[in-house]
């Protein structure tokens, strides 16, 4: 049988989404199913196998000859399990083997979803042609992943390039992660707005007091809505750095809902990473938006999964 | 011509050392000169070439297939060339073509000590076995290497692992490299001993202010000598934890003269780790002593140009 497609699987707290993709990266069929994620595992698990048998009601679907997952993690990519923090019904829950069973013994490869959305930034986004790659989702949370000596580099556990929770101020308020001063605790959109809010920064009469508010109010000139900016753009900058001083990468991609705030925080990072990234191996280092749209999870699956089993993806040379 | 030996070099502020090492590490000629590191930097290249000239005027130099170099940094393995802080008279110096004219073409392998030091140690020292790991100096600066996947990762310029110049203190001191709180800055032997200093401890009658005296009051119960200890310990732990959330390492190996202060070091640097090592594919973290000792540079460069020319040796697989 001739398979030259994989089947995607984007796995968060809200949506679990799926699609078959062909070696160009292209969504051919898709699906999708909202996360039943405060019901117990086994009804979230029903969710995947429904997504799972929608597209393998696809004639394309005897063409598929794996299955790539990215999902929200921890992630135990050696035991094929998952723990998203967000899914409490799945604690070191069997994913691979579940997965493989409903599709009836496809190879199946699991890696965290910054981990995909890395995969799918350098394969056919704003890391592409970088053989040295840091890319990160930066909203709610952050996430991360790395790309090192032009392979994808999910680590042991499919968790490597998790920057949100690596600490630039020891000393710093406590993380619900159990440590402090995290990338995340500074620079996450909630802690963006938390900030602004208790400086005295008063949302529009709207009441909205998201980051994108705070980013707007920034844009428009209020100071403390900008510092509240500069100082996520610090800590993400020393976090850059750190990484890059870590591994050598030559760029940072930055994604998620506050990496589309714009000058508002690219201009402030910039600066701040020539504060950081002082090393003459670092300074080359440049940041730049990421360019893979909401489907950025599914192709970065497909591209693990076409990986193992070809070889043959960008992501892989 | 059988080539089964490697010539190595060992490039420090202090000295240049060098051997012809076999494929199982065993060091059968040395050679050694001061370095005239205040001098031009063609002096220091006298000092070099010395050192090969004693080398080659063994009958095992027929040998040698290749050259093996450890540098104080920054190096620039793609471009073979070195600026090591301490060597002024070096900057972007050419010192891979010129050895290879020394060695009459010899193929030359450059990394930076710190990368040498981690081949070494996973070669035959406290890495050995494990592929996934961090190994440092703790001295007068922090350096270090990393293992990932089971190869020495020195990144394009060979000076990845760099960790004693990631800030754990966005806000902290200002650090001699242009950044603020990295962890040399706070964990270094001479910054152990001033900020003992500044707290109040006082040496005794030899006048000993250096970290190893710190240690030795540590160990005698002064509170001011285990806080900085303890405060070094945090750093450190909160740079290891950052390197294994971003990387996926198992391991973390310390050597250099404040990495043998021993429990003094690493009870609280244990303890600090479980504070900031939180993620679950994180926390089997173990911290462990080097084993290797002053010739792990020359070990570790002569590692790195047999994995070269050879893929044989431990270190490559």
């Amino acid at each position: 049988m001739h398979t030259d497609l994989v089947a995607a699987l984007d796995i968060g707290g809200t949506k679990i989404a799926g699609a078959l993709v062909d070696g160009g990266g292209r969504l051919l069929v898709r699906a999708q199913r909202p996360t039943p994620a405060r019901q117990d595992g086994e009804t979230v698990m029903r969710a995947v196998a429904e997504v799972l048998g929608e597209l393998s009601a696809s004639p394309l679907w005897d063409r598929a000859g794996a299955v790539g997952i990215g999902s929200a993690g921890p992630v135990d990519a050696s035991a094929g399990t998952v723990s998203p923090v967000n899914v409490p019904g799945w604690r070191d829950f069997p994913l691979v083997d579940r997965v493989r069973t409903v599709t009836e013994g496809l190879p199946v490869e699991l890696i965290g979803d910054g981990v995909a959305i890395t995969a799918a930034e350098h394969w056919q986004g704003a890391a592409r042609g970088h053989d040295n790659a840091l890319c990160m989702v930066v909203s709610t949370g952050v996430g991360g992943g790395l790309v090192l000596g032009g392979r994808l580099h999910p680590g042991p556990t499919g968790n490597a390039g998790h920057i949100g929770h690596i600490s630039v101020d020891l000393d710093g308020d406590p993380c619900p992660c159990g440590a402090r001063g995290c990338v995340e605790r500074i620079a996450s959109g909630p802690n963006i707005a938390r900030r602004a809010l208790e400086r005295g920064w008063r949302p529009g009469p709207d009441g909205d007091t998201s980051a994108a508010a705070v980013a707007a109010a920034a844009r428009a000139g209020d100071p403390v809505a900008v510092a509240s900016f500069e100082r996520a753009a610090r800590a993400l900058a020393a976090g850059i750095a750190a990484t890059a001083t870590l591994v050598e990468i030559d760029i940072a991609v930055i994604g998620g809902g506050v990496g589309k705030a714009g000058d508002v925080l690219f201009a402030p990072l910039r600066k701040a990473l020539t504060d950081y990234a002082t090393l003459s191996f670092v300074r080359r280092l440049t940041v730049v938006p990421a360019r893979m749209g909401t489907d950025a999870g599914l192709v970065g699956a497909a591209a693990a999964a076409l990986t193992r089993t070809s070889g043959t993806t960008a992501a892989s040379r």
